[in-house]
């Protein structure tokens, strides 16, 4: 049926696409499939009754403030819980600094609002967080890309975009979504004076921080900025840090925060009052009780055991499953890892061939800004069982192999 | 602090100002002041208990799909239930037509970013709600407005505005926000007739429908457009409609809807994955726990019952307190009425004086697209019992009288 509606869409309109990552998921929920696209976390470690008391619990004291209107700014217990949780890794900053957002993909909207006109420059990492670009792209943005190793951006690379001007930089140091990688304390260092140097201030995306499952705790790009700066642990505003609830309470409650300057939360305050007025107040209400009092810190312990034994389970099954020529990353921490096939290969391909084996996964292209790595796949190992893991790698091991035997 | 953000903000946050009527949700805070500003509901009519035994059942029968991402379309079963909900109003629209939003706000802000590229005329009323206002700006809109009078949008006024080519009109036609004024059968009517004859659709904004405290419930411009048709029933897709929970549930759980074309829908799914990729889980299928079965009609008697017994206190009290000169409308619904001063006086100077006798209320001028109204004010009785209503228009009566003796 024609309406009157499709000859009016705006420009901006053209740019948007449906993510593939949201098509899998559709795809994941087919009976049978073993999905390691998305990114989900796994149900198992989800604290259920927690969760029931908490919500008993809001109601009881609280339902008029719960079930109201609340504040655009979020919640204040738990941005002073925030607050809190954030001092302790080294920085001092206060509730005038945090945003409660409706889920970190609102974060990131938010600042493609509040900052970037179109045909703005924005420094991502190649490959980065998809989810970002989407966000972008609906306000006219470019991408300056830096290339990637196994220790983060590459120092000349980051200094070659740097001088295209870009209006802030976007970086995903810990278990980068999509490749698992981090970024090394060299690297941090050098990205703090390269940033410095040529005026760029930058947003540091970190959902994943608290799911290290080996190796040292590594500071945030924030951290070092502000002491590279002098400011002995207070927060230097350079540094816009985003992280979020969903890796570590769940996603389905749609929480996350935004660390900035009081100016920035005040302008970001005005995007959201346009956006969506205030993010749940219940919900927020039930995240403090749920994670007040130390909950969070036990609870990442079970995350992290849960996390790590996939993990592990997911790269045994790779070097026993995978040929020749494929390779893929160790990552240290995150949900993910990203497996490199041959260059001849292309992974929009093999998943066609996989889905017919009943086994998914997201084709690594669509995390390039500016177009390449047809030849990878990003892989969830969160969400899936350690004996769907085995079953699933092993049928992509079986498809990879008839695809390369052509 | 200096940052080095402050410079790097986008054109478009010129035009994004801090909310009036947030900024009064703060002061209404202070303890002591009666507050006619904000849109809340009262808490009172909240249903706690119905929430409580959903929060529950849902988190006992489905927490790993309750606390997991979700679906950007919104979760199938309440779009289904709002699907029938829709058709009993003489509408047939199926799941596809249907869109769950975190709020009405953020459909507001969909549609903007769908819709409205720089520099586009909207079609509002004259006095129209603010938060689309806020919305629109932040895309660039401009507006052409249409003066209003009791029985909604004048119809010459209506035609000449048409001749400026909006992208579309934006309606509120039951007891509108801010003025509780609902727009005639005679005016739906013609309405449809100058939109079809100039070929410019229309976004129907119903978030109070269900609140009628008198007179007969009149046939949606979404219908009347369906009929002008000749669809018998069918829905014809010229016409996007805008629909909340927050009035009839809670405002807390942040859920609302919008109907249009599936061809819609689907770009509005788009923009939504780069905006907050779905609206809680959780809260959708407690809404559809609390919401199935009837409980929503139930419910709204209940609402309408408490909030006519208020309009009635207001109006009685308006009768009783305000001095000569002073006009407001008898909204038939809603939650807010429209106060008239005499020319020569400032809603907003009176809002000075009024905060010092501990009463707030919104100044009409802010939700004038183009400027005026300087002598109204929005009053919402639904928030504040008959006591309170009793005793802060008392107040403000004494604040009005002082400044109208100058």
């Amino acid at each position: 049926m024609q309406t009157p509606w499709e000859h009016r869409y705006a420009q901006r309109t053209q740019r948007m696409k449906s993510s593939a990552i949201r098509e899998l998921l559709k795809l994941a929920e087919q009976p049978g499939i073993i999905s390691f696209g998305g990114g989900m976390p796994a149900p198992d470690v989800f604290p259920v009754e927690q969760f029931k008391e908490a919500c008993i619990k809001v109601l009881n004291n609280n339902s008029a403030g719960a079930l109201q209107y609340g504040s655009t700014e979020g919640y204040l217990p738990l941005r002073e819980m925030i607050a809190r949780h954030t001092s302790r890794y080294g920085i001092t900053v206060n509730a005038d600094n945090i945003l409660i957002t409706s889920g970190s993909q609102q974060a990131l909207d938010l600042l493609g609002k509040v900052f970037i006109n179109r045909g703005d420059r924005i420094l991502v990492e190649s490959p980065t967080y998809l989810g970002a670009l989407q966000a972008w792209n609906a306000y006219g943005a470019e991408y300056v890309s830096v290339s990637f190793d196994d220790n983060g951006m590459v120092p000349e690379s980051l200094e070659h975009a740097l001088r295209f001007g870009p209006k802030f930089i976007y970086a995903l140091p810990n278990f980068q979504n999509p490749t698992g990688i981090t970024m090394s304390l060299e690297r941090r260092t050098r990205l703090v004076e390269l940033a410095d140097r040529y005026g760029v201030p930058i947003i540091e995306d970190d959902p994943y921080g608290q799911l290290r499952y080996e190796g040292e705790t590594l500071p945030a790009v924030e951290v070092i900025d502000s002491q590279f700066r002098g400011e002995q642990g207070c927060y230097s505003g350079n540094v816009i840090y985003l992280s979020t609830f969903s890796k570590i309470l769940a996603p389905g409650i749609r929480l996350a925060w935004v660390i900035a300057p009081s100016e920035v939360i005040r302008k970001l305050v005005q995007a959201k009052q346009g956006a969506d007025l205030n993010t749940s107040t219940f919900n927020q209400m039930v995240a403090y009780e749920v994670g007040h009092g130390g909950f969070l810190d036990e609870h990442a312990k079970l995350i992290r055991k849960v996390y790590r034994e996939r993990r592990d389970v997911m790269l045994d099954s790779l070097s026993e499953h995978m040929p020749e020529g494929v390779r893929w990353t160790t990552p240290q921490g995150g949900l993910f890892l990203w497996v490199t096939l041959p260059e001849h290969l292309n992974s929009s391909e093999v998943l066609q061939e996989a889905v017919k084996e009943k086994v998914a996964f997201v084709p690594g292209h669509s995390f390039f800004p500016n177009g390449g790595g047809e030849n990878t796949m990003r892989l969830n190992f969160s969400f899936s069982n350690p004996e769907m893991i085995n079953e699933g790698i092993g049928r992509l091991g079986r498809v990879i192999k008839k695809v390369m035997q052509g």
